[in-house]
């Protein structure tokens, strides 16, 4: 167990991983093109194949040589989900899992250190921001029932339902076409600006202080 | 009254408020859809109306047993202004006053003292913002007033009169398709892009150093 | 002179001013309002008048009792320019002229002591930004160039001539609308992304690190 | 060579070389115009073939000047990348290397002290930054494996092979017209939006917090 966790741990064996998490990264992204996949399917097939029992055999080893320690590391639990992810049965017609099989190109985060330094970094600015997110959410939540009462008969492709509502609501919020929707309403509801105007502004005002609180928290660290 | 206070002040209570808003806070989401209505019309309303009891209940045992120290508190007014918005009539068509009870979700504020503290973060940032908020709201006048004057025959839909140049130089201001705009005024007016790109540098300008007032001045507490 | 000058700066004066530039403000935003101008031409064009007549007083007022320190205050000659385009005749079809009138309106920013402060802090920014801004202002030329020399027959509408190509790639440069353009100039030249892309990531470079620039040194004061 | 390297760093040879590139930039603009070159022609190709030896005889003078030391100051080797792809033959119909003649008024950046400072500057912050931008580039591969695999054949526009997704979602990082694309894919797969709305989120707190890395190290120097 000892020697094991040692060679797990050597750089060489570090490299090899990363290499081939590349590999597969480059294969999986080969085989979006038809054209290739009709030339090279086997070869691609069995690069994929390969890589997964690489990854197995890893994560295998890491179990046996750390014992129920493995479970401690949340980078364990990130790369023990993501190679799950990739040996769900893809029959059936679900692609959606045959595409979720490229999320193994993220195990790079957790072998490489700087990528790991970085994503660690990023989810230590999380708690500061629980209070802030949800009251943004709790904004676009009120907005859309608004929105939906009283404009879904207007707009329905914009307020037709509450789900619509929020996704328009939330395509505002990033600035993306707002004035288009907001003139197609105003056709109808003259007095729509007054709900639009305030949304921008209400969120604008939240997310710039999500912001401020993000950018002085990290300055006290 | 001492001990109704110590009431309202027990976690339990105040737990079992913030149950009832995210309760009536979803019926009312439901309640936006036509077909959710006609089969759960009832109960939802039933719903609403005894959510709406326990609000004013609450309010009426939070003025008795504070007193007038009750209207100190500028939570308690936020708090009674949502509640009476519910209040008023909403007969005679007045789709917006029914819209509106969803602010009582906004209720959630003033309950969870996480999302107060976040709010109230936010409205010490807004006095040291009035002077540049002013500054900028003069320049959009004056760029109304400016836009309607030169371009009101060329492009009524955006420069027809004083209130839609201020829509219209907002929705420029957040930067959605100021270009498209100017391009189609520059088909009669050749050097509109003068105004128009003075306009977005000048607001520009000022946003960032809005944005500067309030990072700095967060950063000073 | 000393009893003008005490007089010149008594609130009471100030106030009068304010409101006169504000009630100004108000009759020239009317005035957009060709129905208003029917009815109550002859108001607005008399109260238009007056206020011209007293901001020339206060300014020969001024220039009387300060002399020639009258010129070394900025925010005098501020006021000289933005009263003499008032002035200047506006026969002759000049109706860019009688658009700049409103410009008086910014006058509140020289007379509110708040405006003032901020506008002068914003001002302060300006020197550490300059080499930023040339910066800028080079990249934006020599794409420009590129642009026109590579795209102004397949796009002549956004790249057909040198301040075309300035135009259309400041509205790049904010963001607006730069993957249609893209795009479009792909279905000619397939590599064109190289351009936009490269183009994109080297503004939000340089205007990220202006903010910086910006923000820093509004830290360090 | 002492005596000119003295001549080469004297403030008139520099404000010269300053003046030849400001000229040359600004005929390379003139030209252009199709009707400029047809009047002027032959004296904007001798002003430019007069700069590009003046380039040329500089880069000899200080080569001989400095002697191997010459390739140890990085902007010595921009200056000879921007002067040698002036050199390289353009015949045979490559229209792109006569375009990136223009590129020597990016010279200007390691003539003129001020700008030369804020490159310097501007490239200090990048070593910060290759983590960050190291994990944006895996997180829009990864997207764009999954967008090509799921979406190919529903948005063959923007999702056709994955070069072209890889361009969409760049697009949509800037958040240049995403909510079209994401609604015209939910047209086929309504749940479409999760995708979406998870890669604008990832993406958005990826770039804010690169923003903030950049803030932070910059006020710390
Ligand atoms: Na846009
Ligand atoms: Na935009």
């Amino acid at each position: 167990r000892e020697r094991l966790r040692a060679a797990l741990e050597t750089p060489g064996f570090q490299r090899f991983i990363v290499t081939v998490i590349v590999i597969n990264a480059a294969t999986l992204g080969v085989e979006t093109s038809a054209a290739a996949v009709q030339r090279y399917g086997t070869v691609l097939t069995v690069i994929d194949h390969l890589a997964l029992y690489v990854f197995v055999a890893e994560l295998g080893c890491k179990l046996y040589a750390y014992g129920p320690r493995f479970f401690r590391n949340p980078w364990n639990l990130f790369d023990t989900a993501i190679v799950t992810v990739s040996l769900l049965p893809t029959a059936g017609g679900l692609s959606v899992l045959r595409a979720l099989r490229i999320l193994r190109a993220l195990r790079l985060i957790s072998v490489v250190p700087s990528l790991r330094r970085v994503v660690s970094a990023l989810l230590t600015a999380v708690p500061g921001m629980t209070s802030i997110v949800l009251l943004l959410a709790l904004v676009l939540y009120v907005a859309a029932v608004m929105g939906t009462k009283l404009y879904h008969a207007t707009a329905p492709a914009y307020f037709g339902d509450l789900p619509t509502s929020l996704f328009t609501l939330f395509q505002m919020m990033t600035g993306d076409a707002w004035s288009d929707i907001t003139r197609q309403v105003m056709n109808t509801h003259p007095w729509a600006w007054v709900f639009f105007v305030a949304f921008m502004l209400v969120c604008t005002f939240v997310v710039l202080n999500l912001f401020i609180a993000v950018v002085v928290s990290a300055m006290e660290e």
